[in-house]
């Protein structure tokens, strides 16, 4: 009876860990979140994740609900001293320029060719629309995804010489796979291109294509003389995902408020609004500051990227935890 | 020794069940998809699914590319005499009507009121777009919400004196819940509008909100004096997700091309080509043909609604399987 008793027992957990926790947290506290270090808002985040997910608890969250957002640049990854995407479309547009001789004599793809980056970037938005342009559109969705995933294989970061795919940050990784362990559906919601993010975002954060929002280009569907279609991406913005844009997507491609979200920039305010003012729900809101000038990058009010200030005087206000990048973690990126 | 292997045996299954077929598809192949009679087209359902979730098969496709979409109108609930969303616009309009005096003297409101809908659909699309704005614009997303769930609740089709969400077809729940225990992600895609199905759609086919992909109208994000924000509908198309628009919306919302598509008009054409000419994995296109007048509804090539010509012609050519009502289904709507 012993060894039946052993089998069913091994039985149950498994099904058991579907519903609730995967192990025990009472007793394996000390693994959970191990790129984290003690402290108030580590305990906050385990003890808003058990509640949540404790059954008959007054605070449970039904799995249908359970649904979490984070920012990516500056908050998945790193986006110093520029957002990797732009990287990417300048990268882009050096390899495309044989092919573009009037670039020479055209702003803001001369000095971008000249090197000289600081007078592209004084170009403003106009400037960057034109490289993204140039950079992003006039491809098939396929096309481009190969040259992003080209792209993510061979570049690298200025100043870490890591592949950028490897700028990822171990412990936003280990707090997605502890939400998913919890049953959270995790989503990314970034102002970045959401084409550029599902080539490698999907593998890096174990979050499917379809849990990815982001910004867009309008596409264009278009059939071959050989009967084949495409989609062909075309120069003209479909939809800015930042700012107010931010609820916008998440009402658009989701469809319910959050009960958690996670950014690191005043883009990120109405986000962390939309969610944190929701009711019913226990509901979290987190922001990254960067702080660590040593293994990472410190800046905040008045960086040109990721620029965090009226969410950082609202936080306390809002109920919204700081999350303190030197102090609060212990580790930047994954081991190699 | 035999109670133990008992044990193991009993958790390798649940284990398995996770990766693989929720039971012995050969065994058990009498109850599978109930309500689909036997024959070509239900063989062929479940050899796509046996081959593409086997293991070592040569067809095998990776969970993560198990993406299957359906139209909603006429594909998973019925849309005669018109579209259900039309019915919620007409009643709608109707009960706004007291605030509205203005409408007694504007069409197409006018003859809405009157009960003359011939009159209002001779209007064509600029008609319906104008009871679309003011039946589901200048409300907050929540307040659009309960407007649809109280509808649902209390409005009776004309002719079946059924709740409209009594009428999804039991042969194709079956067949999402078929999909969904093999560990395919199931998606809506319809023209219709994405906020008015996410608030019934989510219980009626298993799926979750963020799986739900439709038409829009622009949202605006407020913050009134209190606060609290809200998102607006405002009377403006945000994406029309018909035709064409089906494999774009596809693309933005999912990112990746399905391996299974099933609609029921012209308006899926170019979804079933988007998802049977990918290259790769096998794929499986299918049209619903409204062929049962007596319990149901029969149509195709002339029919004001859910138009099937073009694609009726071209099924074989494209190697979509067409389902006949009448033949390879033996029941229409769930038990009550």
């Amino acid at each position: 009876m012993l060894f039946i008793s052993v089998g069913l027992v091994a039985c149950k957990q498994t099904n058991k860990s579907k519903d609730s926790h995967p192990f025990d947290i009472a007793t394996l506290d000390d693994i959970l979140l191990p790129s984290w270090n003690e402290g108030s808002n580590k305990e906050a985040i385990i003890d808003f994740v058990t509640k949540t997910t404790t059954k008959g608890s007054a605070e449970f969250i039904p799995v249908a609900d359970r649904i979490a957002c984070f920012d990516n640049d500056g908050t998945l990854w790193s986006e110093q001293p520029m957002y990797f995407q732009l990287a990417f479309a300048i990268d882009r547009v050096k390899a495309l320029a044989k092919d573009h001789p009037e670039w020479k004599a055209k702003e803001p793809f001369r000095s971008l060719l000249e090197g000289d980056m600081q007078k592209v970037l004084s170009g403003g938005e106009p400037a960057l629309l034109q490289l993204v342009a140039a950079s992003h559109a006039g491809v098939s969705t396929d096309e481009f995804n190969q040259n992003v995933a080209h792209w993510m294989k061979t570049a690298k970061h200025p100043t870490t010489g890591k592949a950028y795919y490897k700028m990822v940050y171990q412990p936003m990784i280990e707090l997605l796979d502890y939400l998913q362990a919890n049953d959270f559906k995790t989503f990314v919601v970034s102002g970045g291109g959401v084409d550029f993010m599902r080539v490698w975002a999907e593998k890096a954060y174990h979050i499917p294509s379809y849990q990815i929002i982001g910004s867009s280009l309008k596409t264009k569907y278009e059939v071959g003389a050989d009967g084949i279609p495409k989609l062909i991406k075309l120069p003209e913005l479909n939809f800015n995902d930042d700012n107010t844009g931010k609820p916008v997507g998440i009402h658009q491609h989701i469809g319910k408020r959050p009960v958690l979200a996670f950014g690191n920039s005043d883009g990120d305010y109405e986000m962390l609004q939309w969610t944190t003012t929701a009711k019913g729900y226990p509901r979290l809101g987190l922001i990254l500051h960067h702080t660590d000038a040593e293994s990472e990058w410190a800046y905040d009010r008045k960086s040109a990227v990721g620029k965090l200030d009226r969410a950082l005087n609202d936080a306390d206000k809002n109920g919204w935890l700081v999350v303190d990048m030197k102090n609060d973690w212990n580790k930047i990126y994954p081991r190699q």
